[in-house]
């Protein structure tokens, strides 16, 4: 089974990628582009019977900085 | 409104990130994790009325590298 695992950085934590991408977006033409913030997404291939737990202990132990980044876990069969 | 994209390196291109992440998880003892894949996700506020071709076009001109990587985009209102 597939777990999925998307990673933002809080809201308030300045984002300074986030921000380079705006400018640039900017600077291409794109016009009216407001906030724009950067995060990650990880899939990993869990053993079958994996619960949301586990996840969220790798989360917590590896994957995400829990200080500065929230994260949200998908598990799909 | 907010438009979200996901960028994943395309099947078949070497993720060094994610066997790292997946090697790292083993070292921790969460045994059986298969394939870990990371990629980006991008969050941005873009005018009311945008529609996913813009979204598109600033996925081809720089938010992903078509070459090596998919993206997949949603539009929330």
């Amino acid at each position: 089974m597939r777990a999925t695992v998307h990673i933002m950085l809080k809201t308030g934590v300045l984002d300074p990628q986030g921000k380079a991408i705006g400018h640039a977006l900017e600077g291409l033409g794109f016009d009216g582009v407001g906030e724009v913030r950067q995060g990650k997404v990880i899939e990993l291939e869990v053993p079958d019977g994996t619960d949301e737990a586990r996840v969220k202990d790798m989360c917590e132990k590896l994957l995400a900085n829990p200080v500065i980044e929230d994260y949200k876990i998908e598990i799909a069969g």
